[in-house]
């Protein structure tokens, strides 16, 4: 349905939702292990919430798509994740949690290694450690200078990734890649692919004529590749399309970013599971009506190809749903941004199981929370962007459409 | 799929179809009550049915959407309830038997109660008997004049509220409400929203001010609120869009207007159900070859929250189902517009088990008719604007698509 009708049904109440999101739910069986990893694993609490809510499994963004982190929680979000789309230079600043602002234009970025010849022959710079990209990312700031009415940053990320982001006025980010991708290569010039685009590839040029100065006797990251330029737009918050003040408890920096995205509140990250439910019940009671908690390790075994790993995980989960529930939400819901079956190593394409647990839940049969028993829910499959809309619905935030 | 090319794909046929509509059929278990209303109604001759038959759950306009009955109709009439939406003084006037011309303006109007000072004290001037409201009616017809280019309609609904319909040359609807929503403050100016509605406008003004003066010495009515402008914009009939000569069977004037909307023939209120299926069996074997029987007690008792109340409807309507299948339709629907869970004591967004009686019918396992058994259904989840094509493909009135 259109989300601009959604969006004129919204009544404001005081009725609190619960998101509890772990990262790659979703499974397949694995060869010998009898059954997916939801199948195998022994969920009491999960099995039980599941006999009392309404189940069914969501699609992320349509038939056949795996998606990434991006395009799965603004789903999740209640975001159509096509209309939606967000570069993958903006998400690289949002996993490592940079405040973006509007019109910035960011990159990804690598260390990378050239030889005499001017050709790459290690776009990873021998992966360096995370010390040496922090020390390196310092002596750019140092070194390079844009111009007076130009700000930069080159922020670190992991052994040679970093994020770029260029700030000033009048960027484009129709820049083309200058990683060739295959080596020996040479590194390929930043091209202005639309006219209006020239000053900020002349920037990117510059920087990475500047930068290349300052690394040149490094031995492995002797200089940086860009791609995946993309320009900051801000997106309705869920506070202005939904009426929600909102609040996201998660531990990696992506989640922390694509939560901010949508203007959530966000809790500094935790130790570890327990302690992001010890977050929400200390926060539970405070003026927010929305809740999204972020549970990453599923995703991680899953794509580790690690069955047992993950059926752990998902064990461990499942013993904090009591605590959970123990706060008494109106809307307390239980899925994934996406499946990762640890059969595959990695995002695939499976709708994910769904626990939507509410007094006006149309409670059906199911009573193990699985990819297969969840097909007989009440929620049947449908699109992931349809959920919060759903979870609207059964806080009463939603009005009647027409008379 | 396209609606547009569904148009292109009727073909004429002597089938007949019975559009059997339960209003606010869907419903919630109530604790204590070992279920749904629907579960908990001993309904031998709708499970008998549903075990012949095609079942499934149909979401009438989107994902959380809480229908009103327009849009719910329109839905179930084959019209995406999104595109065709109608604004809410047209309701109101069809919600009287009303008939609309094309470019009519309606709004919805309440007499109301204001003090000496011009502030609006009572949006309900009481709650006014129905015949004092027909008798104020009476008196701003003859008393209240126009222009000779102008005719102005007043026409008394329940209690306080009224329909008012301006028809004319060059009107428009975008005019702001008059009504304060809030005691103790003045009324609003009618405002034109934009330039041609300045004609409407100050018509609008001048009805309310020679209103005003009739009704001034009145002790609770002396004045008259409007809210909801609407310009009536013919839609294309169910005959010029599915080659369907249809007629509605309904007591209520809502019913019989949203009817009117698509080009159906209206039938003479009844008293009761039975009346309604004496009404379906007379004119059977007319030309007509679909027919829309609309039962109305179901909603108001979920409205009421009277789950007793609805149960007893349910079990009163199963009793007529044989006399509908003895006409031996080539395809019998029984669904609602919409869910009235008598918990929530409103119309809400879950969706409506529908059965879909037919030879060509793929029978499933489902073998009692409510909320859960019909999630086996064959005909799955989906939008209840589905539901029309569906019908006409049963009763082959539609060719292939394509070569």
């Amino acid at each position: 349905m259109s989300k601009e009708i959604l969006d004129t049904l919204i009544t404001p109440s005081d009725t609190k939702i619960i998101f509890f999101i772990i990262d790659g739910l979703g499974g397949l069986p694995m060869e010998g292990r009898g059954g997916s990893e939801l199948e195998v694993a022994n969920l009491p609490n999960l099995d039980q919430l599941a006999a009392q809510s309404a189940c069914g499994l969501l699609e992320p963004v349509g038939a056949g798509i795996s998606p990434g982190s991006g395009p799965a929680h603004l789903a999740l979000f209640g975001y159509d994740p096509i209309k939606y789309s967000i570069g993958r230079g903006v998400l690289s600043a949002l996993g490592i949690d940079f405040e973006l602002k509007p019109g910035d234009v960011a990159a990804r970025a690598n260390f990378a290694t050239m030889d005499r010849e001017g050709r790459v022959i290690d776009r990873r710079a021998g992966r360096i450690s995370d010390t040496t990209n922090q020390q390196l990312c310092q002596r750019l700031k140092k070194e390079v200078f844009l111009g007076p009415d130009i700000q930069w940053f080159f922020e670190p990320e992991k052994e040679h990734r970093a994020a770029f982001v260029l700030r000033g006025e009048g960027l484009s980010s129709e820049i083309s890649d200058t990683d060739p991708q295959k080596t020996p290569f040479p590194p390929k010039e930043p091209k202005a692919l639309e006219s209006n685009a020239d000053k900020a590839a002349r920037l990117v040029k510059e920087f990475l004529a500047q930068a290349q100065k300052t690394l040149q006797d490094e031995e492995k990251a002797n200089m940086i590749l860009l791609r995946g330029f993309a320009q900051y737009h801000p997106i309705p918050s869920m506070s202005e399309r939904f009426g929600l003040k909102a609040v996201a408890i998660a531990n990696y920096p992506m989640y922390r970013g694509l939560a901010r995205l949508v203007g959530m509140d966000i809790l500094p990250p935790c130790p570890d599971i327990a302690g992001e439910i010890a977050a929400l019940a200390q926060n539970y009671e405070k003026s927010y009506n929305f809740f999204f908690i972020h549970i990453k390790e599923a995703d991680t075994k899953g794509e580790d190809g690690n069955f047992a790993g993950k059926i752990k995980v998902l064990e461990d989960v499942d013993r904090f749903i009591p605590q959970v529930l123990a706060l008494r939400p109106d809307v307390l819901v239980v899925t994934g941004d996406h499946s990762t079956p640890s059969v595959l190593a990695s995002h695939s394409w499976h709708p994910v199981p769904v626990i939507l647990h509410s007094k006006y839940a149309r409670v059906d049969k199911v009573d193990k929370f699985d990819e297969i028993s969840c097909l007989a829910g009440s929620l049947g499959q449908q699109p992931m962007v349809n959920l919060l809309p759903l979870a609207l619905a059964h806080s009463l935030k939603l009005i009647k459409y027409g008379a």
